[in-house]
This record gives structure tokens, sequence and C-alpha cells, in this order.
């Protein structure tokens, strides 16, 4: 993963189309899928050359790596500051809800890191290994904030952490496939409501 | 749905025929995807003569809608008699290690309708519809399970029965689908554990 997060060093104006070509990349594979995007309506949305998109991205694989791993970045740093660090029952609950305020805002559509996973994992395995690794980061992110709150006093000892970290994971994931097949986020809110239901069971409410 | 539950009446060597090529077309597309599997593929492996394809299957788009159902059914029909109705706690926890199994001894891979709707929802709303109809069906049969379960007496009448059945479904086809990137059961254990223990404590204890 590491060419796609770290691009060699461009120049302002570089960076710019670079960033330009990965949003055309990242909006035509939300509404039409990786197998329903080509390298040339890739390259006509973003207004480049064949040559100047070539030289930021190699391959259709190079872009499409490169949107898996801004897709998982998107999260990481999603700037919202309660989401910055998961670290508390409120900035859980936030995360859930802005993850379900999205898919409404979207209609339920959009490009997702589990969409993208469901429509590569089987055939690729160098995607795979991508998206395994955003998946993982993902899980360690919510993990050290439930790791936190454990050693805040906030949550039970007994609480299983890295069995609560997946589980929330899974929750969203299979939650956003759901509400995308059916077009209601409704299997999203119950996914995540029951999941942190389940994790509230071990607050110790010192908080 | 209906052309593809409900062939017109064939022979029995015309449904030998018919489900040899739906059977091939589930192995190539667990194996390939959707993308990568063409209908020259499942006619090779079907061992059938493209005027022989045709003829049951008129299309691509056919025989992957008729994938779709037979993945539905498969689940609604397994013929394991404690998954036939998923109407106890016992019952749950079965399906749930039914599909934990599933994943770890096929290495976590093989074709969910999770996956088929990953890679098609997004890009096809023929698709989509056939795959909303199929989680909307399993939806309904953990529902109805939970419903008998509270009219027996054994689940609290305070529980959002919709809520948890959706909830269960998510966990699944998120579990399934992490499980299949990261190549881990991991996820999905934690994620059906976790929903299962938020059920279990709308349990009465007069089962």
């Amino acid at each position: 993963m590491v060419e796609a997060t770290q691009p060699r060093r461009l120049t302002p104006k570089g960076r710019a189309t670079r960033e330009r070509i990965l949003e055309a990349a990242i909006a035509l594979i939300a509404r039409q899928g990786v197998a329903g995007t080509s390298i040339e309506d890739v390259r006509a949305a973003a207004d480049v050359s064949g040559s100047q998109l070539y030289h930021y991205f190699d391959s259709k694989q190079a872009l499409i790596r490169a949107v898996i791993t801004r897709q998982a970045e998107s999260f990481l740093d999603s700037g919202r500051p309660r989401i910055s660090a998961l670290d508390s029952f409120d900035a859980l609950r936030a995360w859930a809800d802005a993850a379900i305020d999205q898919q409404r805002q979207t209609g339920c559509r959009g490009c997702s890191l589990g969409s993208l996973a469901g429509e590569l994992a089987v055939s690729d395995e160098e995607t795979r290994g991508d998206l395994a690794t955003g998946f993982l980061q993902w899980k360690d992110l919510i993990l050290n904030g439930l790791r936190a709150m454990r050693d805040r006093g906030d949550l039970r000892t007994d609480a299983d952490l890295e069995q609560l970290a997946f589980a929330l994971l899974s929750a969203l994931q299979g939650g956003v496939l759901l509400a995308q097949t059916v077009l209601d986020v409704e299997p999203l809110e119950a996914a995540m409501n029951v999941t942190l239901a389940h994790l509230e069971t071990f607050l110790t409410g010192v908080r």
C-alpha cells in the first residue's frame, strides 16, 4: 500500500492534478462500480490527457488501490472533532450516527470500503490484501479507543475489546451493505444500535 | 424474481441440464466473481452447447438472477433440521455456527448473497431489486422465528424484533464480508456472538 499512500514528491500543481483524477475515479466508482468504470471514463471526467493520467496512475489497478487507500484514510481523518478518536461511548455513538446520516444523505448509495470489498475481494489477491489492511487499520482505531476507555476505567475489565471492535466494524459494513441493497437505512441503524447496546452493558457508569 | 424461481415446466432431463448450468455458474462466480465469469466460461464448465444454455438462460443477467435466487433459497431450505425455523435461541446459535463453519471450511472464500450484493448492487438496478427481495425474505424468516419465540413467552414483549432481525442479518453479512477480506473467521464470530448476546438479554428464561 506504500506506493498508494505515499506518492513520490509532487509539485503543488501535480498534487492537484493527481487529486482531481482520484476524485473523478471515486465519484465514478460510487455511481457505476469498479467493473463499470474504465480508465477512459476517469480520464474524461478529470479532464486530463491519457499521458497525464498514466503519469500518476500507471494502471487501473494502481488507481483502484489509491481509491481504497483514500476510502480508509477518509474515515481516519474525517475531521469531525468528536470522531477523531473513538475513545468514549459518545464518540462511538457519534461515529455510528455519522455513518447512518451519510447513508441517509446519499439515499443509501455511495462508495464505501465495504462495497469495494464486495466487488473486488473475490477475484483479485493484491486488492484483497489492500482492503484487508484498510479494514484492520480501521478495527485497530476502534480497538485503541476501547482500550483507552478501559484504561480510564470507563469499561469493565472483562469486556472482550477485540470482539467488540470487530463486531462494531462488521455491524457497520453489513448494515451499509444491506442499506445500499434495500435502499433503506433501517438495517444499518439496527446493527449499530444493537452492537452499541451490547457495548453499553460493559460501561462502569463512572464516566 | 418470478421467472427465476419458477422456470417454465421442464422435463426431468431439462431440469437436470438447467441445474448443471446453474451449478457451474455458482461455482465459477464463487471463484472468479461475476465480472470475471463469462457466459462462455459457464457453457464450457457445464459442458452444454450455446443453444442449450440460451434455451434456459437467455442472457448473463438472467443467469445471475437465477444464481441470486438460488443463494437466497439455499439458506431457506438448507435442510438442516435445527435451522429450518429460526424460532429458538438454540436454532439462531446453530445458524450462526453453521455460517461460521462454512466460512472456516471454505477458508473464508465462497459465494454468498452478500458478496454478490457488494459486486452487483451498485451498478445494476434490476439485480439490486432481486438482491433486496432475497435479503428481505431472509430478514422475514428471522423475524418470524423471533415472533414465534415472543408468542411462546421465550422473549420479553419489549424486544424490538424488527431491529433484532436486521441486526442479525447485518452482523452475518458484515462478518462474512470482513472474514472473506481478512481471510480469518474472527470478525464473523465476533459479530454473531455480540448480536446473539444482546438478543439473550431479552430471553425470559422460561424456555
